[in-house]
Formats: structure tokens, sequence, C-alpha cells
């Protein structure tokens, strides 16, 4: 039998009973671990958190928490080679594509380090000048901003097991908020791992941070007021979360980040040849190959001008054709596996709910996957799928294939074009390919009542820019609509949803007293 | 038969279908009116909205909407005494608690109109200065609010149909969202009359601003992705809402402003005789019969020191006794009727649930009320009620009584107020009543992650603060938890709901021109 992983509760390490659910290679198919959340006592846990934890960080001041943000940053990073083995193992990804899970955590906390730090002792935050409550001034109205004082539950996704716990802790810990995650079980080994180091290198008091891996039973049932949730996953989920009645008589706060169709955006100026399309064209390769496609912010519709279409399908798949899938043990292989069997299956039958209104364009040959067997490895070739006319089309902008799997859509004109992105229905991102800078200003202020991010790439930042499915922590993560309708980082916006804003309507020196022990609180990355 | 009042819906005035439901006059129990929104087509009526008053509301500046708003006040200031006279016979209010609703929109109204002005000829907001990307700044990122692109729907509650309307149309029109009223069925008559007169005025652009009286069956299975809801009510209504598929399914954004246990709290410092206490007693009893206590700021709960429980206990009940209740046409009386016989008769049932663990300390005397039959009028004397142990008592801290009563509640020390204020689960507000500094900032620490707002009085201000129960546009209105987990006013902050955030990430030029084109996003009042 494998190891079965212990949970982090109440302070203390524990087994769930039974056998536990087994985790696997997704390449070699061998079992690596087993995890079992059964027969905790998770009300206990939530208690201990919310009762120990929860004060013990809010006793300190956001630069002391700050502090310890940074000393999870060292310690993760004192690990990272661990890591990578654990990603390589249970997830199936290159070396580059852990890099974006595993550095892009450390990274995360390092900012939130370095910007809490900034807000010095303080335990609280204003929002703000006051503002006169009639004439005289004698009674006045300012805001302040307390930190929460419940726990934030994270619900977290398969794709992201390291960045998915510490872009939502940051924040999260900065505020003074206890965290109680729950990774999905398929890829629960590394967060496991990355919590047992930080509880084992003694930075965090406890109950600032527990995890409970295995079947989420009951995980809502245990929230009490004041309480929070941060999910990522399917928007089927994130409805039977936000439907729970604990969450509703509550009024329990869900973050959920969940479906996205993301767009790319040609400019009607990004003829074939030019630097644009080119940019375009190498973006699309790398968000549908990035993590095999398994990032919420990848790229799924292609949109360009008509008379381009062709070329932009024929030059896409050229690339694609290039790309190596298999395994990342072999040097060559520049896109590994997909999560599991069970991602294997569903991506198919995504890409065949797609086939009845989408042509195929490209779809590689599984007898090339690299050192892989197709009957036991969850190895899939990018697929590029192509529609005439995006208005009649319905699947292309509603079925998210969480995989190597794009869409071509063509566009009449500018109006169109942002229509058509529209048609997601709330995403995480599009990006622009232009070189036309007021049409990309138009574009950005058209399209972003149903985006969370817009990025823009033109010529000039062809080598500098972060990347369209990158979550950059500088930029808010979330999108309006199917995606899910939350906000995360964005800087120190995070910070809102794990504290509560309050007016004081008080006279004059009250509210000195008050601003005199907060931090401004601004919002901005500061 | 009376009159049935008209809705207006893609841009046209529309009889609901069959004899409609009647409105009464709580005092005096004769009919007034009749509302009906059966057989009206929503759908188009939201697609009118939506095509017709969004993109015509949105191709205006801030300032152009905001010079709309200051219309909308002249107009309403010009019939003022025929929304009195409705307020009178529908309502069954006097004169100051008529001003409360009427006045209190119009002020709204025009505070709305001050900040906007402000933000001039921009059509969008810029979110802090954009922030570098990578070292050599060639690639930032910025964020922006745009204007949400689908329509508010405002479900609103029978205790404000003046002002219950404008404090969410202000800010939603100034952002450029259309609004869809469906104001409480007893009501309906001053809310219908107010935007007959706006619509007959031409103030607002077709399909700007409508209104559906009567039931409310179909409106959030009408709803699409990118609209907005607005509720205030009961709890249940509030769960049913959001749980409701098409909210879940599109991630609608909804605010809810739902029940609250307020507390006013007496701080250990104030003594009897204090000004303090007298502040306290004179603002417990104005809460409890403004409106007849209809109001879902009121105070519920009185939290004093264990040792002066008595004497506030015997002050506050001396103060009701002299206070008139009954019919509002007799100058003598100062608390009118409650809305209806149906809030009558809640209002009972839930006195006595309270009455269950509570003892009563005073009920006054149903022979006493003036001008008004007791089996036909809505009206109900003050009820003061007290406990003496606040931690077993259950209900005081769970049943919203929505009429003239609250329950004296003592507590040993100021840590014991806090934790017996969090027992409403969240609030709307608490006051604070003390002329010790220390405490208040403490106390006001403490108890602001459970609410929206602390109200807090001492003597220096007893003569110029704005109300325990008032709420002032400048200030947050909303509360955690229980209290629905909404953020409306708060100055221009209210802007954020009617506004999508999103993260630019581009050259700099790009953000340049983005900013170029906005007014900076402060959430202040301005």
């Amino acid at each position: 039998m494998t190891r079965l992983l212990d949970n982090h509760l109440a302070g203390r390490w524990q087994a769930g009973s039974g056998a536990g659910v087994p985790l696997f290679d997704p390449v070699l198919g061998t079992e690596l671990v087993r995890v079992s959340g059964a027969g905790l006592d998770l009300a206990e846990g939530y208690a201990f958190a919310r009762t120990r934890g929860g004060p013990a960080l809010r006793a300190l001041g956001y630069a002391e928490r700050s502090a310890q943000l940074a000393r999870i940053a060292e310690v993760l990073q004192g690990r990272r080679d661990a890591y990578y083995d654990i990603a390589l193992q249970n997830s199936g990804t290159t070396r580059n594509d852990s890099a974006v899970d595993i550095d892009g955590a450390i990274y995360t906390l390092g900012q939130y380090a370095r910007w809490g730090a900034k807000l010095g002792a303080a335990r609280w935050l204003a929002d703000g000048e006051p503002v006169k409550l009639g004439k005289d001034g004698s009674f006045q109205s300012g805001h302040i901003l307390v930190p929460q004082r419940g726990i934030a539950l994270f619900i977290n996704a398969f794709n992201f097991p390291a960045w998915g716990l510490w872009e939502k802790a940051a924040p999260a810990l900065l505020s003074g908020v206890p965290v109680v995650v729950k990774p999905a079980t398929a890829t629960a080994w590394l967060t496991q791992q990355m919590v047992a180091d930080v509880i084992e290198a003694g930075v965090l008091p406890p109950g600032a941070l527990s995890i409970v891996c295995g079947r989420s039973d009951g995980l809502i049932e245990a929230l009490e007021p004041f309480d929070l949730v941060s999910f990522t996953g399917s928007a089927d989920t994130a409805r039977a979360i936000c439907a729970h009645d604990n969450v509703l008589r509550y009024s329990i706060r869900v973050n959920a980040e969940t479906d996205s169709l993301n767009s790319a955006l040609l400019g009607p100026d990004a003829t074939p040849g030019s630097d644009a399309f080119s940019l375009m064209v190498k973006e699309v390769v790398r968000e549908m190959t990035v993590k095999s496609g398994q990032k919420c912010t990848a790229i799924r519709r292609v949109l360009v001008p008509q008379a381009h279409a062709a070329a932009a399908t024929e030059a896409i798949a050229a690339a694609l054709a290039a790309v190596k899938v298999g395994n990342p043990r072999n040097e060559s292989v520049r896109m590994g596996a997909l999560a599991s069997r069970a991602q294997l299956a569903a991506v198919r039958e995504g890409l065949a709910a797609l086939g009845r209104e989408a042509q195929l364009a490209w779809a590689g040959n599984e007898a090339d996957l690299v050192d892989a067997d197709p009957k036991v490895a969850a190895c899939v070739m990018p697929h590029l799928l192509k529609v005439d006319d995006g208005d009649a089309a319905k699947l292309v902008h509603d079925v998210e294939v969480f995989g190597p799997a794009a869409t071509v859509v063509p566009y009449r004109d500018a109006d169109h074009a942002c229509a058509l992105a529209r048609r997601g229905f709330g995403s995480l991102v599009a990006s622009v390919f232009s070189d036309d800078v007021d049409f990309i200003a138009r574009a950005a202020t058209e399209m972003a009542h149903a985006h969370g991010r817009l990025h823009v790439i033109t010529p000039a930042v062809g080598k500098t820019h972060t990347g369209h499915g990158n979550v950059m922590p500088m930029s808010l993560h979330g999108g309006p609509g199917r995606a899910g309708g939350g906000e995360e980082l964005g800087g120190l916006r995070a910070l809102g949803f794990y504290h509560q804003r309050s007016a004081v309507q008080a006279p004059p020196e009250v509210l000195a007293k008050l601003v005199e022990g907060a931090a401004p609180w601004q919002g901005g990355a500061g």
C-alpha cells in the first residue's frame, strides 16, 4: 500500500479513516500516495482555526504577517526540488510547466510580503478621508476595513496545487484570516507537502493553516457566520456551494473562479506576416500547450478577421505540429500529460461536443506520443478547431474543453469581434493583438465589462509581455458571469475580500483615533 | 373599483391583466388603488432596457448623468405635497416619518448629482495608477471600472417606497445602468407615482427607468448574464433569489439587505443621569417609534451595563409612555400605523415569540390609540422587553420584530457587550453611547467586523449627530451575515456594484489612453 497523507486540522496531524483514495502518475499510471478526509472532526478543526489561529494572526500587524509570508516563501524555495519532483510524478508536467505552478506560488508570496510590509504595524485599514455629516463638521463619516473573523476555506482545483493555495493564502494570511485548504484530490500531494513543510518550519501560529485532503463532504456544513469561501473549479460545484443553506443563511462570502471561454482577438490591422499576427500565433500555441491547456485562463477562442481566418488556422496548426507531446521525463517533450485519466475522458468528451459544430483543423497523431502508452497515459495531442459562422455557433462559446484545445472563429468587424467575445458570458481574460493603439483602447473599453482582465500585445512588447494566461499578482484575477464573478489578486485589492468594510459615524476625535491606528486602504498594488 | 396603476415597461405604460391587488389605508382600512403585474412581457421589457436604455445612458458621461439626477430631484421636489399625501394614505405615517422617506430620497439624489458632477465627461473610471510588470516598464498593469451592461433590477421593501427606489437608482443611473424597480405591493403607489412623474418630465432616455407593480413571478427568470439585482427585504426572499438557477448560472451580482438585529450599546462609563445615558434613552425611543419601528436600521437590542439595566429600562419605558400612537391625521399623534394589517399580524407574532424568553417592560394600552379603531387600524403600541441573561437568551438575537419593539440586554463588561452584539450574526448598524474616546475606539474596531456601520454618540454631538437609524448617503449601508452581506451608498463607493473592474495589461501608451478618458475611481464620497 502506498503512503496515506495526513490532514492537518485542529493544530495536529490526523489520518483520515479507511483506505483512502489513490493518487496516480498520469503518464505511467502508477499509484503514488493516498488521501482520506473521512471521519475528521471538521467542526473542531474550524473552531480551532477561528478561536486560536485567527486571534493569533490578528494580534500581529500587517508588517509582521508580511514577514511570515516572506518566511513561507523561503521555506518553499528551500524545498523547490522536492516540489518539482512531486509535480513531475503527480501532475505529469514538464519542468517549465511545473514552474508556472511552483515558482508562481513563491513569486506571489514574495510580492504580497513586499506589499504588506508597507502597511506597517497597523491592524486595520482606513478607507478614504472622513467627510462631514452636516455643516459644522462636529459629526463625520469615515470608513474602516477590519479583518474578517471567520476562517477562509479554499476549495481548490487540480491544475494549480501550489499556486492555487498560495495566491489565496497570501492575501488571507496578510489580512489576519486563518486558512483551511481542501486541494483537489487528484493532485493533492504537492499542496499537502507544502503545508507540511510550512507547519514543520513553525512559521505560522497554531490554527493559521489547515489542510483537509480527500473528499469534501461536510466542508460547507461546518461553516459558521463570518467564514469565507474561495472556490476554484467547475461552475456546477460553484453553484452547489452558493446554493448551500449555510452559505445563504449566513450570507457567507463566496469568491468563485469557474469556467471561462477566454478569447484571443487578432486586430483588423494584423495581416498575415505582420508582427501582431506572428505574436498571436505564438501565444495561442503557448496557451494551448502550457500545462496541456489546463489553465482556466487559457485561450479557447481565437477571433480573427474573416479574411485571415484560413491563414491564421494554418499558421497555428503548423506551429502545433512541432510540439512534442508525451512523457515529461524525456527532454524533447514540450507538453506533458493531463492531470488524470478522468481529465482525459472529459477532454475527449468536450472535443466530441465541439466537433458537432466545428471542423477539426489539427489533431496530431496519437502514435507520435513520446515515451507514453496511449492506453495508460493521460496524454492528448493539441486539437485546433474552426467554425465558419461564429454567430450561429453555440458550443464554441459554451463548452470549455479543459485541455490543449482552441477554436478559430472569424469576425466581420471590430464590433462583431467584441460581440463574439461577449458570447462567452463573462470570461477571465481576453488578449488583443494589434499595432493600432486607437483600436486597442476602444476594444479594451468595449470588452472590459465582460472580462476580468485584458492582455494587450503590440509588437513593441512581443518579448516583454507577461503572457495571456499567466496570472500576475499585480492584476485582478477573476471574471464576471460564467467565470464566477470573483475577484482575486490585483495587488492589495485582494485584501478587500478578507476584510469587512464598516462606516464609522462619529465626532472627529474618535475618527482621528481610528485613522491613527490604521494603514491607508488603497486597493492598488502599492 | 379603485384605479389600477399602470406599469412602465418597454418604454410604454402597460396595464397588468386581471383585477389586481388592492392597496389599503392602514389606519382607516379603505381601499386606495390596485396594482397588477400579471401578463406583462418581462423579457421584452428587460430587453428594451438593455438595448435602448443602457446604451443611451452610457453614451453620456458621468456629469451628464449627474445632471439627470439633479433634474429628477427637482421634479420630485415639485410634487412633494402629492407624495406626502400618498404616504399619509398608504403608509399611515406622520409627516415627520414621511419626510424620512420622501425628503431622504430627494436629498440622496441631490448628493449623488453633486458627487457625480465631479467625475466630469468621463465614461469609465481608472482604479489606481498603472504598475510595472517586469523591470523595464515596457509592459504594465492598470485597472479600469466600466459600467455594467445589463439591467439593475431592484426588488424593494414596503417601508421606504420613495427612498428605497432612489437611493439605489441614483448610483445605478449615475453609473449608466438602466433600472427596473419592483416595489413592495403594499406601498407601491408612491413609487409608481414618482416613476410616472419622472417619466412624464422626460428626464431620462427611454428604457432607463421601468417599473413593475404587483406580484413578482418571473422577475428573476427573465434575467440574463450581466444583469444585476439589488434586493431589500426578508432573508427568506433573499435566499430564494440567490439560490435561483439564473442567478447561480450567470453569477448575477445580488446585493441583499435583509434582517438585522441592530444594537445600541451604552458605554460602561455612562451612568444614569449622565448625558450619554440620556442620549441613549432618547435615541432608543426615537428608533422604536420613527416609522413605527419599521426601519431595517432600527435599534432592536439595547445593551446596557448590568448595574444600570433596571434604570435604563425604566427610563425608556417612561419616555415611551409619552408617545401618542394612532391616526397621523391627528396632530397630537407622534407614531402612526404599521404599513398593513399583515405587518400588524407579523409584529404580534414576533412579540409573542420574544415573550417566550423576555419579560415585557412596557406595552402601553391599545385603548389609548388616538382616532384609530384597533379592529381596523394597523396600529400597535411600542413594546419594550428585557432579558436578564443575554447569553442564555437566543430569540432576542435572532427574531427581528419589524415594528416598535426593542429589548434591553444587560452586559458584564466591554468584551461581553461586543460578544452580545455579534450574536446578531451580522447587523446593519450599532450605536455606541459614551464619553470615553478610548472605549469607543476599541468598541468600534472590535464590532466593525460584524457591522456595516457604527454610529457613535458622545455628549458633544448630542444635537448634531445624524441618528442611529438614518441612512446617510455618505456612509456605507448594508451589513455582513444575517444583514445580507450587501453594500449600498457610501458616497461614490456605491458605483462599484454597477461597474465591472477589469485589469488591463498593456504597453504604457495604451494605458495612458485609457486613463485619459477616465475619471479617477476613489470610492470615497468625493
